[in-house]
This record gives structure tokens, C-alpha cells and sequence, in this order.
């Protein structure tokens, strides 16, 4: 049979497992990312990892047929198999992944993509997009991701980062993000920016919340969709914000490849209705005519636990 | 030799030509659009337009192989030959444009699709994209369209709808549009934005200009850009503004597919660097760090006065 390795690198951890066709991750094993100072001694360590997922994998099922592997990771580019400068990550300025792997894995294929666009790959061959050829992905975590599916492809752009859509400005003048810009969609509909929206409501209502009790500096995006589940009208107006923000940007970012679907995947989307209903309802509101009951907002199919791992292992499927 | 021929569907007048490969138009005829109150009518009479226009061709030229026909026309879809519901023309409903014409017209190829998907055909086979494979097309006239190439591609979407950058919402709550919606970029940079806000900077600075005389319901983009060119500080400030805005959207957008270059066509370009030097500078300014430095805003290399044929032209060449 033949598998795909999968590498999510992540800032704690890097997890590294081994995909069958049928989305099954069949071994897996992960390790600390942030005690590695630079990348090499990261590259023996997930050479390390790998092998060990090739031999767990073997010892099950008898003689494999290795596809290659795949790696997500935050500023991954695929044109040129690096990573460059990635903020939550230990090596710095630009890091040849690709190269530092292949020196160490026998393999016949390796190549490294952007985590939102491994996520969208991953949608494409192993989750809810098989029969979609043109949507987009959108991944809500501690930022917010994205990638473009044109004519059945992902979009890498002319360098190598297209789909980048956390970071449009969808509120001129608003929340500061990390680059120093305002009002990035993801300083509002990231899990991160639900958080923000949380104390931006409570500074506009001043209102008593269930979460009154928790120290600020430990409030989850989870925390405030379970006080919103409970009727919580703060939680409930962070949701209804967020969701109808979302909806908005969506409906202006169809207007760009006209993606039949938009798939949203992370945390957040945990939250169902609480999220989904605001978006479904600002997003058909905010198309244009033309536009209008021709594409809709779907809840990712990937498993949230092993979306990163299948989705860096997509990339084989689509490339190799 | 092969021509190809290019039809141009406007509100006001209707146009054909004949092209060559190196982007001459060898004949050309025109005709008014409005005068015909049916689609059968307007497709008899446009018959009769390209009939007159191949003849010239042939008597002037000898022998021709056409390769086809092209149409740029308002709210028209690649995918379905048709166009739908445009605002500014006759024929309401959905009006099956190519079936009319293949009715009409021996050709071995007919197709349509939207004037700016036109246009960023024609920069791409005729103007400045020859060697640009991810680009996106954008001219500024009475609204604000756009085209995507992905890969050395138009993209359609899913729908044949695809690139409507002048819906997308950059100032929420802004100016009205059309659709009835606020803050889309056309409100602001299109030639009719730029009047718009002419007025906006007349209400911010009550201060005299070069224009005073002109009665409100004839000015200009031509003619603001005129007196900004003589250091007219309203009609300064209109364009600084107007760049602005723009650069800030175009670095927005950037962030879906990642263009090498932004092409940018129609009358506000005349202005030169009115309008360039601060859209450029912009621009730069709000790519996020991984973008900058890689991507351009240039001047379409397409004759404006016969962009819109050669573009429709392009069509031909692009899907024959």
C-alpha cells in the first residue's frame, strides 16, 4: 500500500504522522518544537520522528510504498521549500527546510506549503472539497489563515504566499496586529481576535458576564462560545459581532476568484450556530446581485486533531 | 494572416474591430448601442457591424483566416455565453449573446466575457502581461472592474463571475453604491468616485478652487486631474486621497493570490503620477514584511482608445 507523511510544525509542537488514501493516520509521533535553537539540530530531531513513523507504520502493515512527505508550517514558502522568518518559531531569517530534510530522508518527494494552505489541501483530498474545484479556506486559530482553490489548484502566487487574507484590512484605523497594521480581518475573527471582541464588548455595554470570575489574562475564545451556549449577553454579542464581521469580509473576498464554497475550519467553528449563523446571514446580505444564492459557508470536514498532519500529507497527493 | 475580431459592448456605442497579431486594428466600425430596444435587434445590427468589418478587412488585405470573435460586455459570463441583467444596456433578463450570434455569423469561435476580464486579456496577449503570469487587471471608468490571471490564466470561478475587486467593501459605512451597498471601492477610485470625493474634500475643506465656476453636474475627473496638475489644493487632496485609498485596497488584495504586478487602465491614469505616486506609495507601505518589495502597480500598456477591442480581441486568442 502506498502512505504519505504528513508534518505539521507548529510553535510547541511538530507533529509528524503517516496518511493512508483514505485519510487514515495509521502512526504518529510528536515532539517539542521550541527546545531546538536552530534548524539543524530541528532537522535531526524530525528526521528522527520520521523515521520512527515509518517504522511503527511498517512494523503494522508490512511493506509500504512512501509517496513523500509533506510539511506545513507558519511562512512556509512553496516555491522555494523554506521557511522565512516565522514569528513563533526558534530559527531565524530564512531557512531551507526542504534542503535540510532531503539531505537526511530518503524519499523521492519532499515539499513544504503554509499551514492554511496545507489545510485547504487537506480539505481538497481528504476532507468536504473532493468535488469542489474553486473555494477558498479559511483557518481561524491564533491568527487567521487562508487558501485560494482556483480551477481545482491552490494558488501559490508568484512567490509563493498568496492567500493571505488575515491579514486585509477590513476595519481602516482598527485593531493594531503584529505587523503594526490596523484592523486585519485577524486581529477580529481569529480565535485571538474573538478574545479582543469579548473586552471591546464589555467596554461598550459594561455589562456583568458569566466570565466575571476569570483573570483576564485566561480567557479563551471556548470559554466565552460556553458562556454565549449558556445565554450569556456579552459572550452572545462577541459571537453575533464576530460571525457578522466574518460574513462581510467573506462576501467582499468572493468577489475576488468567485469560489463556489468557503470552507472555515478551527476552534471557533466549535461554537456551531453561535458563529455560523451571524456569518451565513451578514455574508449572503453583503453579495452583490449577481452573486447572490450562488455559494455558501461550509464547516471544514477535516478532524480537528489530525487536520494539520493530513493536510501537510495532501501536499504530496497534489504535487508529487 | 489571422485576425481576430475584438466587439466592444458599451452603454453609449458599440464597437468592432479587426485585429492582427501584433495588436493593430485594421478596420473597425461603430454603431449605437441604445437605439436598439431588443436583443434580436441589436444582434442584427451587429451582425451587419462585423460583416462590414470583415469585409474591409478582405478588401484591403487579401485573403484572411479568422480565428474568431471576442465580446467585452458589461455583466457578461464566459461560462454561459450570456449577459445578465446589465444596468446600463437595453436588453434585460438574461440575454444568450453568443447563441444570437452564431445564428448570425459563420465563425468558428464566439465567445464573451465581462469588459474587465477583457481587459486583463488584452494587457496579457497585446499590452504589458506578455511575460506576467499572475496578475490582476484593474480600470477605473465610470465603475471600477478587474481580472484575475492565476498561472497564466483568467480566472472565471465557479460561476464565471469571478473579479469584482470594485464590490469589495474598503470603507464600511461608506459611500452608497448601485447594489445599494456602502463602501466599495468603486465608490471612491473609480473616475465617478473620484468626482465623489472632489465634493467630499470641497465639505472637509470649504476652501476655494480652480472649478468654482464649473456647475456641479459637469465636473470631472479630467477636469480635477487638470487642476491638480495647475496645484489646485481641493482638487490636490482629491487625488492624494484617491491614490491613497487605492494603494491601501491594492495592498489588501495582493494578499489573495499573490500578483507579481497590478496593471492599472482607464482616463484617471492620465493624471500620471497624481494618482500613481501615492497609490505606490501606499501600496508599499501596507504590504505586510513578506510581501514587500516583490509586487508593482503599473500602467496598462494598452491604447485607451482601443483597449477595449483589443481586449475582446485577446478572448480569441486565449481560449481558441
Amino acid at each position: 500500500m502506498e502512505l504519505a507523511l504528513g508534518v505539521d510544525i507548529g510553535g510547541t509542537n511538530t507533529r509528524v504522522g503517516a496518511v493512508t488514501e483514505d485519510a487514515t493516520v495509521v502512526s504518529r509521533h510528536s515532539f517539542d518544537t521550541a527546545v531546538h535553537r536552530d534548524a539543524d539540530s530541528f532537522a535531526d530531531a524530525l528526521t528522527a520522528s520520521v523515521h520512527q513513523v515509518m517504522a511503527t507504520a511498517e512494523n503494522e502493515l508490512g511493506e509500504i510504498r512512501w509517496a513523500g512527505l509533506g510539511i506545513g508550517a507558519p511562512n512556509a514558502n512553496f516555491h522555494k521549500g523554506t521557511i522565512e522568518a516565522p514569528p513563533n518559531l526558534n530559527f531565524k531569517g530564512i531557512t531551507p527546510m526542504v534542503n535540510l530534510l532531503s539531505e537526511r530522508i530518503d524519499l523521492p518527494f519532499i515539499a513544504i506549503t503554509n499551514d492554511a494552505n496545507a489545510a485547504a489541501l487537506g480539505e481538497k483530498f481528504y476532507g468536504a472539497a473532493k468535488d469542489v474545484n474553486n473555494f477558498i479556506m479559511v483557518t481561524l486559530g491564533t491568527g487567521l489563515g487562508s487558501g485560494y482553490f482556483v480551477n481545482g489548484k491552490l494558488v501559490y502566487g508568484h512567490d509563493g504566499f498568496a492567500g493571505e487574507l488575515g491579514h486585509v484590512t477590513v476595519v481602516p484605523g482598527g485593531r493594531y496586529c503584529g505587523y503594526g497594521r490596523r484592523g486585519s480581518l485577524e486581529t477580529y475573527c481569529s480565535a485571538t481576535g474573538i478574545v479582543r471582541t469579548f473586552f471591546e464588548m464589555i467596554a461598550l455595554h459594561n455589562k456583568p458576564t458569566l466570565l466575571d470570575d476569570v483573570p483576564v489574562g485566561r480567557v479563551t475564545s471556548k470559554s466565552i462560545a460556553n458562556a454565549a451556549a449558556e445565554g450569556d449577553f456579552i459572550a452572545t454579542e462577541t459571537f453575533e459581532f464576530t460571525g457578522d464581521l466574518l460574513g462581510k469580509a467573506l462576501a467582499s473576498f468572493a468577489l475576488t476568484t468567485s469560489p463556489e464554497k468557503f470552507f472555515l475550519f478551527g476552534g471557533p467553528l466549535n461554537s456551531g450556530e453561535l458563529i455560523l449563523k451571524p456569518a451565513r446571514s451578514a455574508y449572503e446580505a453583503n453579495l452583490i446581485d449577481p452573486y447572490k444564492g450562488k455559494s455558501t459557508l461550509e464547516v471544514s470536514a477535516l478532524p480537528m486533531g489530525d487536520a494539520a498532519i493530513l493536510g501537510a500529507a495532501a501536499l504530496v497527493r497534489a504535487e508529487k
